[in-house]
């Protein structure tokens, strides 16, 4: 019996998680679930898996909570919330599934309480892998990744160790605009890009895919999962979206990742690695798929990835400038203030300004981030 | 240092271990070399890779044989020379890749002896894969696998157990007439299969591909090797061949091993596991290939690929039976003497007429084997 904590258990990944979980009940107990603000969700939750401790983002929403909880659930709040919820039960695992850098604080907690952590939310490697990378070998516990890109890379090594890999190859839709020249980018809207093909998520990332900012996010995180230098990274363009990312070992044989995108499957290998148990997925059927179809990526066409590439080689607060300079670059397009191609502009400027400051630690992570963030505000069309 | 002897070492697979194990002599010396009637090549070999123990046919060969080699080389012949290179040598691995019931007695007798063995050797597992599978077992040694889709799908499992898998998914050209339908296939000629896209091969793996004989012998091997029921194991068709084989385990996450065709991965890859060493094969540029086709697999298209999944279902002597039919059929095939569609005729009037003996010894098989072979000589058009 594997006892297991979600930070952000009513979102996209909390709610597939438990959705796992609740066809495992022999193998997995709740220890501790964290929630923002959808109190009702997470009280069903909690009356259906019985964690110990349950945590909210504010003291008043801990009050509306409390009268919906089963007996004996404690209830807690905010950042110290977080922490109680990351390092303070008997939970084996952590499913760090919070969205942005309310992770990061709570997941280093965890690290540190001996916690495994299967890992779902970017900005932690991509703004302290450092410092995550270094507490995970302190504390020699493992770091299992969630996103189906990552997932995917680790099912692929299966523990064959860096040395005999040539290269990992991360795969990419190519996002909702691969069919347009940069020329046919000047005048799109959200709504055009929010018709995305393959995977149901959020606007946030749908844009991301549509710029390549989350191919670079996720370029980032890989080089401090799998310790290899960014020359080792590639992505490659496969519209089907159908393998999820390779690994090409030194003796040239390629291990691919394949299936029907459904993130259940990431999410339960994190939580049943090294075992396997069967799975809700559709099978693959290639035969009915009949095509796979693979382009090169051109940097030239995705400068954010191009930018994020730039900024990871830099390293220190350069990847938290890129990834916060993005979210907000990203809203502001989304509430139509700023043009599709402005995402870049802003991107670019923000990284320019940057003095980036080597080996950072939280504060200064942090630090790093505001600012961005406030340059990415501020940012007028010229 | 890894000590390797090789039955078969001036064949296909034979010539390009050597050419293997020449771009990585500090990892590997050759303890011994047995080859058929090619003296010239392998007296080369033996001045190149410095073997202590070489062996041919004949006593006649070997008396021609003994000139040509530097001093200090033992020279051993026939059945018992083939004995001694497989099994009384200082090898770590025994390479098997002599072409038919040949390698079979010394395969048992290296394994006997706690060798290691690299199979290359079809008929091997398919006829007495019961007898083998019990002697690996009970020596606790390792059988990889050198055929690339069984390498592929070693690669794939890298140790993951049997029980995590839902099926193993082989791959296949579909052979030189994959875009003819059955009425078509009644004037095919040799020379129409010879002409064969992926892999360079020789004229009987040619023909076997056309008919899905030979992923029928590899669904057998396949049974054997990963212990796993027939109906675990399906065929794909993907003309490319860039998808070796794949493995959907049973949370539905499909791994697939890739790469251009080149024998030499798989080759080395079962010299050097657990480990890899950089390898002379093209890197696999799926950008520049651009798309990969699958088609579902149609036994009523391919009755000899049914034929094959019977006689593993039916095990005992069967398999030994259909490969051996298959053997002389093809060889008809190639001398002209009968029709294409014949060689399926042939195979299926030699199972129907065929009593199964379970659980055979090698007595038992080897005759089952002469017995087919000569019904296969003896059909004649009805």
């Amino acid at each position: 019996m594997k006892k297991v904590s979600i930070l952000g258990s009513t979102g996209s990944i909390g709610t597939q998680t438990l959705d796992v979980i609740s066809r495992h009940p022999e193998a997995y107990a709740v220890e501790g679930l964290a929630a923002g603000g959808n109190i009702r969700l997470l009280a069903e939750q909690a009356r259906q898996f019985r964690p110990k401790k349950v945590s909210v983002s504010t003291e008043r929403q801990a009050q509306e909570l409390k009268p919906l909880l089963p007996a004996g659930v404690e209830v807690f709040f905010g950042e110290q919330g977080l922490a109680e919820i990351a390092a303070g039960t008997d939970a084996d695992l952590l499913v760090t599934a919070v969205v942005g850098s309310l992770g990061l604080r709570p997941t280093l907690a965890a690290i540190e309480a001996g916690k495994q952590i299967a890992l779902a939310n970017k900005e932690t490697l991509v703004t302290a892998g450092h410092l995550i990378m270094d507490a995970i070998r302190r504390n020699r516990v493992s770091l299992l990744p969630v996103d189906s890109e990552h997932s995917a890379v680790f099912q692929c090594l299966n523990g064959e160790p860096a040395e005999s890999v040539a290269k990992i190859i991360l795969t990419a839709s190519g996002g909702a605009f691969r069919d347009r020249t940069r020329d046919q980018l000047t005048g799109v809207t959200a709504e055009d890009a929010l018709r995305h093909p393959n995977w149901s998520m959020g606007a946030k990332i749908t844009i991301d895919s549509a710029t390549m900012a989350n191919k670079g996010l996720e370029v980032i995180e890989a080089h401090w999962l799998f310790g290899l230098p960014f020359e080792q990274i590639e992505v490659l363009i496969h519209p089907e979206s159908i393998i999820h990312s390779m690994v090409e070992f030194k003796d040239r044989s390629v291990i691919a990742q394949l299936g029907n995108p459904d993130m259940r499957v990431p999410i339960q290998y994190a939580l049943s690695y090294p075992d396997r148990l069967p799975g809700p997925a559709r099978p693959l059927n290639l035969a009915e798929i009949g095509s796979l179809n693979f382009r090169p990526m051109d940097q030239q066409r995705y400068p954010c990835l191009k930018m994020a590439y730039d900024c990871g080689k830099r390293g220190g607060t350069a990847p938290a400038v890129f990834n916060a300079a993005n979210e907000v670059a990203v809203d502001r397009f989304l509430r139509g203030e700023i043009a599709f191609l402005h995402i870049e502009d802003i991107i670019a400027q923000v990284i320019d300004r940057h003095a980036v400051i080597d080996s950072p630690g939280l504060d200064a992570i942090e630090e790093a981030d505001r600012w961005a963030r406030r340059q990415a505000r501020e940012w007028r069309l010229p």
